[in-house]
Parts: C-alpha cells; structure tokens; sequence
C-alpha cells in the first residue's frame, strides 16, 4: 500500500491524492483502464461517461470477459451497493450515475445492495435509525432515474433470509485468517464482522443462482470496496460461478480537494439536501482553488484547473465535453476567474439536486416495483 | 476440564467417565441438580421422568427461576435442537423424550431448531444430503409424539431471514476472541463457524422477540452444547432479554458402556431402524456387561448393574421404578444372568422403537401442523 494510506471499507486513513491511486490499484491487483479499453467501451456505448473520460472510474477487473459476453449477445447483469449510515451526499451519489449509464448502455439488470446489516455490525447504528436512512437512501439513489423493470433493491434485513442461505457457501471458504489480512480484523472484532463479507458477495452471484445459469456480474465500485470483492473472486468459482467482474473508482474528492468526501467533516461535503444558495456559500467559503491568490495574478498566470475541485467537479458533472473543454481553456489561461468557475460548479450542482429533489415524490410512490424480488428471476 | 478431556459441540475427546461429568459442570459454570430441586420439580410435575431419577438430566442455569415463574402463573417455553448430520439413533432420541416429558407436564411450548447450517459449515455435508437428513430427523424426533398445537420445528435454512436478522444482535456482542476461547476455534477454521453460535442462541429469546414480551426459556441440551447457551447468557440480557435456563444432560453412553453413543462407531450404536433381532443381536455381541464372566460366577458374587449398558439404559426408559428396582435387585443378587438382563433390555428399546415407526406416517402426513412459523405467535 501507498506509504501512510489504509484502505478498507470502514475506513480510509491518510489523504489519498491522485498519484496514489495507479498504485493502489497495483498493490490490491486490479488492472488500470487503458485507452485500448476505453475505445472498446466506447465501441458499444457510443460515448464515454465523463467518468470514465476523467479516470474517476479508473481501474477494473475482467472487464474484458464481460464485453466479450455482451459482444456475443450475453447479457450481464450489474451489481452495486450502498451502506445506509445516514444522509447521503455529492460524494455518495455521483458514482450511482455511472451505473445508471452502464445500465442504460448495456440494458443491464441491476442490483443495489443496501447493507444495513453491515452497518448496524461495524457501526452500531441502531434499528430505527437504519430504516429511516435505508429508506432515505434508497429514494436519494432512485431519483437518478433508474429503469424500475430492470432495477431491484436489495435489503439486506429484508431480504436476509436468501443471503443468509447462500452467504454460508461463500462462508465455508473465507476463513478467519483472510478477513483479519484483508480487512485489517482483529480477535477483539465481533463475529458478526467476521461473517459480514460473505453476506456482500452474495449479490455478485444471486442471478446466477435464481436463475440456475451462469450470467457475469459486473460490479461498479469504488477503490475501499476493493477487498470483499477480492475476496469474493476467490470463492465463487469454488461455487460453479463466475468471478464477478469489477470496474473501480476513485474516491469523489472533499471540497477541499483531496482525501473523500466524508460525512464526518461537514465542510467537506455538499448534501443532497443542500439549497441552491447553501451550495454556493460552501463553494466560495470551502472549495479548495486551483486559481491565483488575486484576481490580478489570476489574469496575469491563469489558474490550474486540475487541482481545482469546482472544475473536477464540473468535469465530472457535465455531459458536454467540449464545454469543458472551453472552460478549462479559459480558466487556465487567466480569462476566467476563481469565483466564476466556483459559480459555474454550484449551478451545476444545483440542478442536479433540484432534479433530484423533483423526483423524489414520484419514486416514493412507486418504491414496491423497484424492489428485489426472486419471484422476477426464476 | 477434567484431564485429557475437551468438549466442544463439535467433538468430545477422551472417554468421559461418569466420574467426569460434576467435575465438567463445575468447571462450566453450571449447577449439579439437587434433591432440593428435584423435590420442587416434583411438586410441580407430580413424578420424576427416570431421567432425573437416574441423574442423566443432572445440572442446570436458573432452573429455580423458571419454576418460580411457573409457580406464578406465568408460562416459559422450552427449546432444543438436533444438528441433522445422517441417521438418529437411540443416543440422539432419548434427550428428546425427557423433553417432550418437560412439554406435557408445563403444557410449555417447544421450538426445535434444526441446524442444516451449522452441519453445512463444520461438516461440510452437502444440501442434498441435508435436506434428506432434516426430513428425517424431524419425523424422528416428531414420532415421540409431540404435542402439535405446541411444538414449533424451526429449520434453518427455511426460517434464515428471522435468524440472521436477530442473530446479527448477538454476533455484535460476542467477540472473535471468545469464540476461539469457548469453542477452540482457530483463524484458520471458516468465518460461518465464527458466526454460527450466533444463529443458535436466537430461538432462545425468540418467543420473547415475536410476542414483544419477556418470557423465560429453558434449554435441555446435551453438555457438549453448553459452550454455545454460556455465551447466549453473557449476551442475551444485553438486549433486553432473559438469559437462558438450562437443563442439561450427560451423553447417552456407548454400548461399551462409557464415552457417547456415537454414529462415527457403527458397534457403539442402536439404530433408530434396527430391527427387534438387530437390536439384541447388537445388545448381546457388543453391550458392555456388569455380570461375571461366567454364569457359575454370576450366580454366586451377582453383577454390577450400575456399570451395565443394558440395566442403564433400560433404566432410564422404564417409567415404573419398583420394576426398576426388583431388576437392580435381581441382577446384582445374581439371580438374574447377564444374557436376561440384554434381553430385557432389547425388548424395552424395540418396543420403543416400534413405536417410534409406527407413528412416523402420520407425523409425515401431518409435517406442516409443527412447522414454526412466526404469525403464530404474535
């Protein structure tokens, strides 16, 4: 691992910057995602999601198989997730678009894992505030507009019963030994952290089993996700399925630019919940600038963009490309200033949220068709 | 632990005398049943099952404060368990008597969990084999003639969404560390077998979960389960509820008269399917015998009933005591040889076996009359 840095799912210590990122994808054993993949991406989808275009989704594992199995006209299926331990953010949403992409593009079925069992085990939350945010959640992730014939939530305390059931198969294979190196576990852990992992790899296997054949799973993650998955890669095929395969991304950077966007600091994130005014207060107060201390010297030296977050946020945002482009032209050559960039960033954000906001009622009402159901598999 | 013995639910090694058995409920924590207790019991129940009589059923945890509920009016249910690993056997069976003897003389509920999961994770068996074993067992267990309204079969596999779901209370509370130390797990044994005790200990406040009140539960279990109900009382008040009482048993013995009746020694066993030759073909070959060598001797010095397979297990299956008594009497005097003796003996385990069989088609048609299921109970 990276000097300094800790990855786990439960944790990230040390602030990761970029350059860090093509190493710990070296160290875990994921490959990097190259042009040559990228073009072949783009040879099914037509265009490149802004993530994929800005690395954000940067690393992967047998991507490859799975686009050979769609290039012969099998489908795949995709599996992503979500622990509900209280108000979602910026940080948290952003990489749910990239799935809806790959499902739009891929016309992919998928399934979102809610994991409130994990954490009520690592972070003693408590019943009732579980359900609240599972609920919460669930309506913040529906509102990007997934297709709900294709998409099915899957609730860990709801659906317990089909995971308990087929995470002891992956069980018998994990021992004690591998969680403790993988995840950093210790004697002192309770056990129902220990037997967690087997419960995350179920999804990455329960079409192939609902539907006793064998279907890839393609699963979106980001980076701290990396060692379950690993894990599972291990046990499935000893189960006569596929290893799932992973496409794997950077953390989406706190305001103040690097390290994640974490709940835990409140300066550093924009919630879902954050009014248009609110938005831009916290991006001219906290979004870390790559622009000039003054407006003079920003004129005279033009700013650095790359390590600006209003302009990686915008980046990553923003489906015109070429917009970007003349953004980043001018912002960097001095054209542009700091401010202005920052109010480009909060108006896209903004529009985003109020997007989401319309639709939360709609999805509200029609949450039961979105749910996972066996009965649709089988 | 008395020498050279270790006794896990998952394998007791050395031979465990009778000599042993105060020496390990000691060492457990776990009380020795008194002639006071069994005077209360007695008040209450009327007679004693020869199972109390004979100290088979010989320590307990909090007995006193189920009967104290009991003498005031409010009920508690009972709950044991069978791990479905093959065939029953007359070691397996004979604890369910006394606990259907339990059920009728409180008029208590009974859950009977099976663990399908528990044999999958430590014995590796597979789910075909499972299911055929589960099937059997219960109607084995069910063939004693448990009272249906009250008796409530809770298989793993079938019930694993309510398990999981209130398992995952427990595992929060119980560490690796404890695990390794009450059940001498190891970091290389599998991360289900970590989880699993947490999966037992449920159907020990389940009742009280589902009616949303505290209701005591008694356990009767074998000694080797106790490691799995110790931690169940350390976690169990944690969340509200009682700690488990317990009743608790010596093994039923092999035919060689000492260690456990044990299907790894098919010469140790009766089986439940032996027929009435069978059984006192077994009886007279393989029984460990309190009688001389020869009948000259035995008729002269008289046998050792208290070290004879035979007398003790006709003993504990024979409801009339003073019939009990003229045996012992007659045995011990040398009026009564040693082949008399197996062949009473015989004769009292196929008749029960016969009845055992002879109910098993209308416990097999009647299956789903003692099935759990949770809307019964709130």
């Amino acid at each position: 691992m990276a000097e300094d840095l800790k990855i786990t799912p439960w944790g990230v210590s040390g602030n990761v910057q970029d350059k860090d990122y093509d190493k710990i994808a070296n160290e875990f054993g994921a490959k990097i995602i190259d042009e040559r993949l990228l073009k072949r991406i783009k040879d099914v989808t037509g265009d490149l999601h802004p993530f994929l275009l800005n690395g954000i989704f940067y690393a992967h594992r047998d991507l490859d198989l799975v686009l050979d199995d769609y290039g012969k006209g099998k489908p795949f299926y995709l599996y992503t997730g979500r622990g509900p331990s209280g108000e979602m953010h910026l940080g948290h949403i952003l990489p749910f678009m990239f799935t809806k992409w790959l499902q739009d593009k891929f016309n992919a079925e998928l399934i979102i894992q809610i994991t409130d069992d994990e954490k009520y085990l690592f972070r003693e939350i408590e019943d009732r505030d579980l359900k609240e945010f599972t609920h919460n959640n669930i309506i913040d992730i529906l509102s990007l507009g997934f297709n709900p014939d294709k998409t099915h939530i899957l609730i860990d305390s709801e659906h317990s019963g089909i995971l308990y059931n087929n995470a002891i198969k992956v069980a018998r294979n994990i021992t004690a030994s591998s969680v403790k190196a993988v995840f950093g576990l210790k004697d002192s852990d309770n056990i129902g952290k220990f037997f967690f992992t087997s419960i995350q790899a179920v999804p990455a296997f329960i079409l192939s089993y609902l539907k006793n054949e064998n279907i890839r799973c393609l699963i979106p993650y980001g980076i701290d996700q990396d060692p379950h998955f690993k894990l599972a890669r291990d046990v499935l095929p000893k189960l006569g399925y596929y290893k799932p395969s992973a496409i794997i991304s950077k953390f989406i950077p706190s305001l103040q630019g690097s390290g994640k966007m974490s709940s835990s600091d409140p300066n550093s994130v924009i919630s879902l919940n954050d009014s248009r005014n609110t938005v831009r207060k916290k991006l001219m107060k906290y979004a870390f600038s790559g622009g000039r201390d003054t407006a003079e010297e920003q004129r005279k030296y033009g700013a650095n963009p790359d390590i600006d977050f209003s302009f990686n946020i915008f980046r990553i945002m923003e489906d015109n490309q070429s917009k970007v482009s003349s953004i980043y032209e001018s912002y960097k050559s001095g054209e542009m200033l700091s401010g202005e960039m920052k109010s480009i960033a909060a108006e896209k954000i903004s529009e985003f949220l109020d997007i989401l906001r319309s639709r939360r009622e709609d999805v509200e009402n029609n949450l039961d068709a979105y749910m996972f159901d066996e009965k649709k598999f089988n």
